[in-house]
């Protein structure tokens, strides 16, 4: 039985809007998911991500199981008590963090120095099931292979093998163990870099292991947008209708419509809590860096048109001061709001879906982000 | 016309509780001002400050004038405004900050390298007014010279004289500017280390300017407790009835009741929070070091009798996680549990003033606390 039924209310195009039906609820979307790297959205806690309004949040496989260690998340109760926080979880595999280490990778696995010590640690699918089963998020990924682009056809051929193979692993080890949560999704992953005939192969040896819904990787790692779009246009026609596609790593505006109109239910990215941090803010008007000298004295909110406590509250010029002098309020307050941003963009997507206007949004967003 | 009225609702042997009635409203002694060092208690915004039902919270003039400038602080329309706080302000004179760097000190004034950039930068009682006046706090404090204890009688006898005659250079000049908030309230400072007899005299000859509210500075600076509070029984009988007498510097549980005992008001201290982002935290049972490695796996609050909202929704385990891998939530949830605890035996304070019972607080406290 398939722990989790995606309920389309509307589509335009190839977009889709709706919920997930899940064993613990429900999720809208498109969705953007918040990253909770190591168990916090960094400088937010849980309480924070409830007033935003998110529904999903993320989690890293590759820094829980190093720092407390998935035993431990598992003692406190699993991600959910561990974190405070009653809505739907994801945990990505570690693939995309290993990789980015210039792991040692054969076919059994990858081998990896831990960021905390160095210490040598090894995960294969199976490994990264279970501890995903420990770590309990409502949605666990499998353990791909992550190429990096550009890449020889050697190196993204070897990625997509390597890939489903390692799904085939993952989906049978999922199956068997009882150390996870009742009703735990597992998604595929589909590889093969920006090669459109690879990532159609892909995405059909993928589908073929049947899993609770597929995440697409591999993608917006420096290469053009319009190579990525042209990767995902040979992708999710591909993907079943009845389960959710999720696009891992993407979270720029123009990007995110993009993708939704390809028909992508789900994203995850740090930008804009990163961006956020570096005082980059997202507004309805574009990018304002508020750590120009021009924002000193201003009285403004970062955005006259946001809804957030932030904007509601604070100043541009007191924002820019607790930055510049590394207050970790700064952090917090910022990454709200960008957040709030990234989330209500998402609401707005799900209303132009409803209302047969997507194209208008995708217009306007791209007018002021592409400019 | 003196801006702050004291009104007192019981007194318990010298100790003594009710309201300090100001042109903004009204604060309730004993209290406990938060130090928002930058323009925030580190980690924490003024909404938090809100919630923890805090009524006064201290800023330092010292890094407020360096970044973003006290002229920036006023263009942004004053320290209530800048922080977004609607309760009581009140700054420091820049005083103790300077003299832990080791200043060139005159009769004059003093000159000192800014932490920022090693600019040399002067601060006369004067210009401290002026500084003040912009930033804007309901209470601001006169520019003082706060010896380093031990200190040799000529050093203390010094430290004195010069206070004395910047007190009344910078009663005399606040009076003068209109650069301030009308009914911006001026405290004086008493100095004269652990000697009583300097105490007194310092008590007697400040009390003669006719200060708004009382400082009792260069305290708490490493000398035992018992000369702490010696030097505090030279002080506080001098000290006029009608007036805030505020304790600079103290926030330990048996500091601040031992105090209030003696007829203290009002206090600040940047222990509290500094202790809680590196995981010692106040109890009702006394310090818990959530560093130790037995809470790793620890699903309890941090004190089962703490009504704060990190207590009621995180575990000791988790706080450790997000301490042990440096996220920055777990400061201000660590703050917010240390906050409300000090703010908490403020409030226990005041009732057992009112109930005649402060003797057993102390006792209860002190057996916690110092065994």
């Amino acid at each position: 039985m398939n722990p989790l039924v995606v309920e389309v209310a509307a589509t335009d195009g190839a977009a889709r809007c709706g919920r997930v039906l899940t064993p613990r609820g429900s999720y809208q979307i498109p969705a953007f998911m918040p990253v909770g790297t190591r168990g916090s959205v960094k400088g937010l806690d849980s309480a924070d991500l409830e007033g935003l309004g998110a529904e999903v949040v993320l989690a890293n496989t590759y820094h829980l199981m190093l720092r407390p260690g998935a035993e431990v998340v598992a003692a406190l109760g699993g991600l959910h008590r561990f974190t405070g926080w009653t809505g739907h979880t994801l945990t990505d595999s570690g693939g995309f963090q290993v990789h980015s280490l210039r792991p040692k990778v054969d076919d059994d696995g990858v081998t990896f120095a831990s960021v905390y010590d160095g210490a040598a640690t090894r995960l294969t699918p199976e490994k990264a099931v279970e501890i995903q089963g420990l770590i309990g998020a409502d949605i666990q990924m499998v353990l791909d292979v992550c190429a990096s682009l550009p890449a020889t056809p050697e190196v993204l051929r070897l990625a997509v093998d390597r890939t489903t193979a390692w799904a085939a692993r993952a989906r049978a080890h999922h199956d068997r163990i009882e150390a996870r949560p009742e009703g735990q999704a597992l998604f595929g992953i589909v590889q093969g870099g920006t090669d459109v005939v690879l990532r159609s192969e892909s995405a059909t040896r993928t589908v073929e292991l049947e899993f609770d819904g597929y995440g697409i990787g591999g993608l917006s790692v420096g290469e053009p947008r319009a190579q990525m779009l042209e990767a995902l246009e040979a992708t999710v026609p591909l993907l079943p209708m009845d389960r959710p596609r999720y696009l891992m790593g993407v979270g720029d505006p123009v990007g995110l419509l993009e993708s939704i109109a390809l028909g992508v239910d789900q994203f995850d990215c740090v930008a804009p809590t990163r961006a956020a941090r570096h005082g980059s803010m997202w507004t309805s008007t574009g990018r304002v860096n508020l750590r120009n000298a021009q924002y000193a004295r201003d009285t403004g909110p970062v955005d006259p048109a946001c809804p957030c406590p932030t904007c509601a509250r604070w100043s541009r010029g007191y924002l820019r001061h607790l930055l510049a002098v590394g207050e970790p309020t700064a952090w917090r307050l910022l990454s709200i709001h960008n957040l709030t941003f990234v989330l209500g963009l998402m609401g707005e997507a799900r209303s132009a879906i409803a209302s047969g206007r997507l194209d208008d949004l995708r217009a306007r967003t791209a007018e002021i982000w592409d400019r």
